[in-house]
């Protein structure tokens, strides 16, 4: 099943998606379950979609603006380094640990939107990932139950600002300016992914593929992240892991290769969908 | 003016401190400002809190439970390594930004809870850091005019889980095991604090000074910091940017120094406020 997060007539909703239609479930679910990530807090909620669908008005997919699927997670965790051939090009030594850091939820942006080169850079560059999206809350989450905790899976372009990302230590600055970080464009449901570790996923630059890998080339699992994550942090509903990005990035590259005004860039992962996005260079506001 | 955000008999509220007392401006204002935060966002909110006081019920501060002043920040954004004495002391090197990771919020606690050693870890270090409160948001905001969008200052034990924090390089598993960063007692307002580098900060661990320092040590200044911080993302009422701690840290000291079941840890700025949290060690529930 493919779940997105919409505005329809500038009111929030989510639905199911059926070829060029949304299946308006929220008119249905809504009163209960406010938001998606609410709903994918409960166990059944596979069957509460069914029921609803033959409930629920349809909207011609056009009609609808699509929001990101979890427009406002709670928690959105990077993990950096995570393919071999990537921990190589950018030249970071193997840790044992998988490398995390945060994304603010005002650094996404949704499938159809610009993605925003920041204007005080020139240097915007793509990475494309797997995102798993947390159904069940845990902690201390075990490797062996973690798919457990899964709802379900989509594509992120975890859009990295290098010269920012590179001013210390920390990748923070780099990874959270608003809209550099692209999610969808829909939810698919864990149970349409029974291996999220045998997936082909690639990204392409104005139709050339740039990056092409596998998921199972992962140094961490889905599963692994999920144990190392909830041991520290509690995970809850809606909560987004962003699984790292495979090799072949711009700023690797002799000469460098990055992103610019009006290109297209794309996101597709076997199963899960293809995410794309234009890039637009930000309008910085004034204080 | 000292504004807290509390708990009596369970329900959330926030006020004025006087003495030994709360004055519960929220019973008044709530309505319109559900939160502390969303009150700060008032350019007039001063004001407003003194008009509130004199039509709000008292309560003893020793009926109620203190929540962290902003219990759920929009963004905690953490600086390190901004003394001179403490990147020398972690053998960081000198870099012209700011060095910058991110705390969620549910890994806050306040002032007089328990600061909990993680299950996983014996290596739990004290931080002593003066606390931003944001009231005005704001985006590229310039230096000359950042303080503007101060609401007010409080301390910040931004406690650290040192074994974690070094599994990779980044900061962030260190930084956000639950209740490992206290928060407050209160939120002191801007007029109180006119020049926030130039404050005495200190940390006592069980009684004796383990930091010592002076905020005018900072490398870069609160005014630098939300330039920079703001450069990159939108900054909101009641985000909170922790300005990094001074040198003497734990981990340092030969031999280390870590916190235990029991010690005592204060954290201790001019004019901010005193903020006291025992330690206890963490249960870890399973998923």
């Amino acid at each position: 099943m493919r779940l997105c997060s919409y505005l329809h007539n500038g009111r929030a909703g989510y639905g199911v998606v059926a070829d060029d239609r949304v299946i308006a479930i929220s008119s249905v679910l809504g009163d209960s379950f406010p938001t998606l990530a609410s709903l994918l807090a409960t166990d059944d909620f596979l069957e509460r979609c069914t029921q609803a669908m033959g409930r629920s008005p349809e909207l011609p997919l056009a009609d609808i603006v699509l929001q990101a699927p979890i427009p406002n997670p709670g928690k959105i965790i990077c993990v950096g380094l995570n393919y071999h051939d990537h921990m190589v090009e950018t030249r970071h030594a193997p840790t044992q640990h998988p490398t995390l850091f945060a994304r603010f939820a005002d650094s996404q942006c949704a499938h159809g939107e610009p993605m925003l080169m920041p204007s005080v850079s020139t240097q915007f560059d793509f990475e494309a990932e797997l995102a798993v999206i947390i159904g069940r809350s845990g902690r201390n989450i075990l490797a062996d139950a973690a798919l457990d905790h899964v709802a379900g899976y989509s594509c992120y372009n975890d859009g990295s600002v290098r010269d920012w990302q590179v001013h210390t230590s920390q990748f923070l600055p780099g990874k959270n300016f608003p809209a550099t970080g692209a999610f969808g464009p829909f939810l698919v449901t864990s149970d349409e992914i029974p291996d999220p570790q045998d997936l082909a996923i690639s990204c392409r630059l104005n139709g050339e593929a740039v990056q092409m890998a596998r998921t199972s080339q992962m140094i961490h699992s889905v599963a692994e992240l999920i144990a190392y994550v909830s041991r520290i942090t509690p995970l809850s509903p809606g909560d987004v892991i962003v699984t790292g990005t495979p090799g072949g990035v711009g700023f690797a590259r002799v000469p460098p290769l990055f992103m610019k005004e009006g290109d297209l860039v794309e996101v597709d992962i076997e199963g899960v969908g293809l995410l794309r996005n234009h890039i637009a260079r930000e309008t910085m506001p004034s204080a």
